[in-house]
């Protein structure tokens, strides 16, 4: 089964009003939740794939008993680490002109729950064919928590996929996760020098990463650039919808793709589609399985416009 | 004891961010949570006073867990009938400017829970010696709810309190609840006729409720209208502060003011001075005891004006 990891998990609200005006009064019309957290969009994809899938990670309070009853709910396999503090909620208030976010910060992780995350960790390694490591660290998780787990994955032959930003994913890269995926904001944050086009990008990614990183680059695409072969495979058109979601959704292509061992090509024409066919669900965590066929074998068939370059 | 009713009781978050901007996304620095709903502001007042009080209504889902769970921390005694639905959230964001609120509409409440209700408010009725009945109705509550609980009440010897606005305040004031206690613009909205002074207010109160209406008006203080006296009681000075919950803290000082039998002069001045220092104290459901203390006296002291008004 493949596993994946949410260490900062939410409860997402969407808030629907009539138009969004500072210091007054909103009757919300309607309410939506759904379980948040990068990892746990993953898992929903994964499930919805019919992939063997087991969420894990950090729940507290009422407010993690929600997540993870929504979860159930949603038919998702999970087992948390309980922590004392309660877990973080999100709200976006959708009007008619667009979105309003509001994140909480999550709670504190005291070192003693840590621990006793890393042993459920190193036991879920057992069955586990691939872990995801997605989204924030919360409060009072050492800023190498996932540079760790790699590593832990790494020595029981489990690959890994890892989807964070910042300090945690600058540590990450370190460690050589099976394969990272920084969205081309995510990246540039941790690089130091510029990325004059598709070779300088390639360039300043290996200089700090020691695996293949994929990146996200929104309507353009995906770029792979390993040891020594960069791959760029882009959908054949822009999709509308919500992007939301539309890195879980390459992050659960990854992951299967690697217990899988499909090949590059193939691997990153599947990420590419199923991104696609997550722009096109209303709601993060979801895809459109109609986009996802047509898309699939479209993204594949790009064609390569240099050497080493799958589009 | 004290049965406070809240039968639309919330989850009151308050965030904290640096400026509000629409359709922008904002990491809310603090988060503090309280349970919300106006019966549940005048439980929290009467257990700060000392008074043996019991929280009831209804509570669904774990939104309802996490109020109780509040509500007990508190130290408030509650026996809440659970609902299938899910308890509403508030959210309100504070900015350096002001605040901004949104209002979830709350779960809808079938007849069996309705019923279910009732019966344990019989029960409770036992050993209430005063019922106080506050805020909205849930969707699928009945508008005539309160005027039933008032009925009911009234059937076993047992005051009532009745602090709620529109439809089911109309229907209240018509069952003679022991005191109703509408702040002027909930009353305004349900009476027909024009309010020509306290003497139009005193007549259009008498046109449509048949027992003891107590208006409050902010910093110009309370009137209470009984059959055939008039009595008014304000503030020596305006309160600054946070007038969300002085209402609450109203209908606790009548409660208990009704369970002691007070007499008007008194028991207006016990209330004025009590809704004064709810809005000295940041959140609602508490209040400042050194400006009660303070107001007291001075609230009673205030002179009349007419033979038969009290300040």
């Amino acid at each position: 089964m493949i596993v994946t990891v949410t260490l900062n998990p939410a409860l997402d609200l969407t808030y629907a009003v009539d138009a969004l005006v500072p210091h007054d009064s909103h009757r919300v019309s309607d309410v939506v939740e759904r379980p948040g957290g990068k990892g746990l969009n993953v898992a929903r994809v994964l499930h919805a794939l019919g992939e063997p899938v087991l969420a894990t990670g950090l729940l507290g309070g009422t407010t993690g008993d929600r997540v993870a009853r929504l979860l159930t709910a949603d038919g998702v396999r999970s087992r948390f680490v309980r922590i004392a503090g309660e877990s973080r909620r999100t709200v976006a208030v959708v009007d008619r002109a667009d979105a309003t976010g509001f994140w909480e910060p999550g709670p504190r992780v005291t070192p003693g729950e840590w621990s006793l995350f890393v042993a459920e960790f190193r036991e879920l390694l057992g069955p586990a064919t691939v872990v995801t490591l997605s989204g924030s660290l919360p409060p009072g998780v050492p800023i190498g928590a996932y540079a760790s787990l790699i590593a832990l994955a790494a020595a029981a032959g489990v690959p890994t996929v890892l989807d964070t930003s910042g300090p945690a994913l600058l540590a990450g890269l370190r460690t050589a996760p099976s394969v990272a995926k920084p969205n081309i904001h995510e990246l540039t944050g941790v690089l130091t020098r510029p990325l004059p086009g598709p070779q300088g990008l390639a360039d300043a990614v290996r200089a700090v990463a020691t695996g293949p990183v994929v990146v996200s680059r929104g309507s353009a695409g995906l770029v792979a650039i390993t040891g020594d072969e960069m791959w760029e495979c882009a959908p054949p058109a822009a999709i509308e919808g919500n992007p939301t979601g539309a890195g879980d959704a390459c992050v659960a292509a990854l992951a299967r793709g690697l217990r899988d061992h499909t090949p590059w090509p193939d691997l990153l024409a599947d990420a590419v589609a199923l991104s696609a066919a997550a722009v096109a669900a209303p709601a993060a965590g979801a895809f459109d399985p109609e986009i996802y066929r047509h898309t699939r074998p479209t993204a594949a068939l790009v064609g390569g416009t240099r050497a080493r370059t799958h589009r």
